[in-house]
């Protein structure tokens, strides 16, 4: 039974445009959905920022990401973007939100079904929005980022556009660490594990963490064996990743997905990560990289890179984390959500 | 035509409990709008933290005022506390808001008709959200406190329970400034007030801006002629209502309505303001205290406060600001919105 006919609606933070112009997971991950529901014929209505890109009709009410844009207020913007999506909600015959518990609080005042994707629970506070709401529709993106208080109708990793990322044949020389500047990515280690290794390591992402990338990480730059690129957009990317022989994740808490791990696989690299949440989920040990526990394994990991086939690690993530896999595991999560809609409705 | 048979929810804050211990002027007044209903026989719910007193149906889900419990997250017990009114919303024939631009976020969701008290623009930044809903029903505080943008039903003072404020028949010694110690509140300026003139200055209120608490306000304090006593409850502001001979508002912004400017001539002190904003409005100049436009005005009214008949400042506040005068203007304004929404069932 196709349910292609029905109309979704896909529910975009507006921290930052979708797709992100650098980082930005959750629009990331919320624009490949409404790309790859488009392309199978779905008809999407993508809530986001008005200067995203997506194939889906777009509403927007927010001009510009408010962590792009000094004149918005983030809590106006996100008050305007969330009740616009509901003030539409009879236009859908599902809400798919990306907006974490604020747009649960509205779930209750429309009768379309709310289908909500748990990025990551940011804090024990926001908990209570979650208890409330626990009879809602929920879908996680690791078995590693569940709470144990809900019910979930999923586990559906994320999925990368592979096309961004082109496998490359020829492994690089550096080593490299791709995220936010923040003590939980561990850069600080990846860093340590440059000096022990005495390889050069490239630096890149958002500083999230002013203080901690002042203190733990600018007196370690010396343009030579580490080095700080500022964030990157796709192109970047991908001109680390040929520069990289290895992707070091070296977090320090549970990893909730990690889509840049999807990515750097994606073209081939292997990745050493830190064997917390998500992240045996989405590298296999000895397949796709390495899961280590401490610096010292991820040193002694970085002498046993050759074993990896990086066509494999392409491999890996066109079979898991492809918008085509994403989108197919929604489509089955959707179907669920209508059948359950439809028993609600002859009771 | 009495209404009193209708169904109100009043939607009080949740950043302090309702009534505030001290500081908190929107949950003052919507407590003092609950208990003034309830006097007159409408049936009212209040929406308010569960440690609130009232004498209306209270209905709440958040335990302590997020100011007052820093184990709570003030966005997320806004979002569970605005949300949980609006979706009882049909138990209602009214929901009259007292939460700023987010509960209008919710209005279009429900058929009950939503008032808003705009208890005062926090930033330009809040406009596109009273832009969008510019076709909601709105009550000013002041005529000064109005955006030109809007349509208002009305301008209600605000009210205040005048038998915790009982007059005091002979006048103080002392200058007295009682509010949040913040610039736009002018404290520098009563310090230099009370220089100029020789005399004692009592502050009071909580520290808003620390800096400039620490800055500005801090090195005045000798313990002779400048003390600061910290935040006050009603019995301490009675207190220094006893001790005062004049309460100094040498606000530096307009001021949105005033409510200590009230509660001052209630207890017969007479207040010396700033003439900006609300402040003509809430005192008569040269009958209930002074309006200045500068410090030297201000000790030039130092020396004519004798005029001043204190039995008159408490009249004045019996007359235009007791919780009655506010219910009644409510009462007008209720009974308009519920001529409008009939006119629109008729259509």
């Amino acid at each position: 039974m196709s349910n292609r006919d029905k109309r979704v609606a896909v529910l975009s933070p507006v921290a930052w445009r979708t797709p992100p112009r650098h980082y930005g997971a959750w629009e990331t991950v919320a624009g490949n959905i409404a790309e790859g529901l488009v392309a199978r014929g779905w008809d999407v209505t993508l809530f986001a920022t008005r200067d995203s890109i997506t194939s889906a009709k777009l509403h927007a009410v927010i001009d510009k990401g408010y962590d792009e844009d000094s004149a918005v207020d983030p809590k106006v913007a996100e008050y305007l973007h969330i009740s616009e999506a509901f003030e539409h909600a009879s236009e859908f015959d599902l809400i798919h939100s990306h907006y974490d518990f604020m747009a649960l609080s509205y779930s209750r005042l429309v009768r379309t079904p709310v289908l909500t994707t748990i990025h990551g629970f940011s804090s024990p506070k926001i908990m209570p929005v979650y208890q409330k709401y626990r009879d809602g529709y929920y879908v996680s993106i690791s078995d590693a980022d569940r709470s144990p208080e809900l019910a979930y109708l999923a586990t559906v990793y994320n999925g990368i556009d592979l096309s961004l990322y082109p496998f490359q044949e020829r492994a690089g020389d550096d080593l490299v660490f791709l995220g936010r500047i923040h003590p939980d990515k561990g850069v600080h280690l990846a860093i340590e594990a440059a000096r022990l290794s005495g390889r050069r390591l490239i630096i890149a992402g958002i500083v999230q963490d002013e203080a901690y990338f002042h203190n733990r990480i600018e007196p370690h730059l010396d343009g030579r064996t580490v080095n700080y690129i500022g964030p990157v957009d796709v192109a970047g990317k991908n001109e680390l990743f040929a520069a990289a022989n290895v992707l070091l994740q070296l977090n320090t808490i549970p990893e909730r997905f990690g889509l840049v791990l999807a990515e750097a696989n994606a073209a081939g690299v292997p990745v050493i990560a830190m064997d917390l949440g998500s992240c045996r989920e989405v590298i296999m040990d000895e397949q796709t990289g390495f899961l280590v526990n401490n610096v010292d394994q991820a040193v002694q990991a970085l002498g046993r890179l050759s074993e990896i086939d990086r066509q494999n690690c392409r491999r890996r993530v066109e079979t898991c984390f492809s918008i085509d896999t994403m989108v197919s595991a929604y489509e089955q999560v959707y179907a669920e959500i209508f059948e359950l809609e439809e028993k609600k409705r002859q009771k």
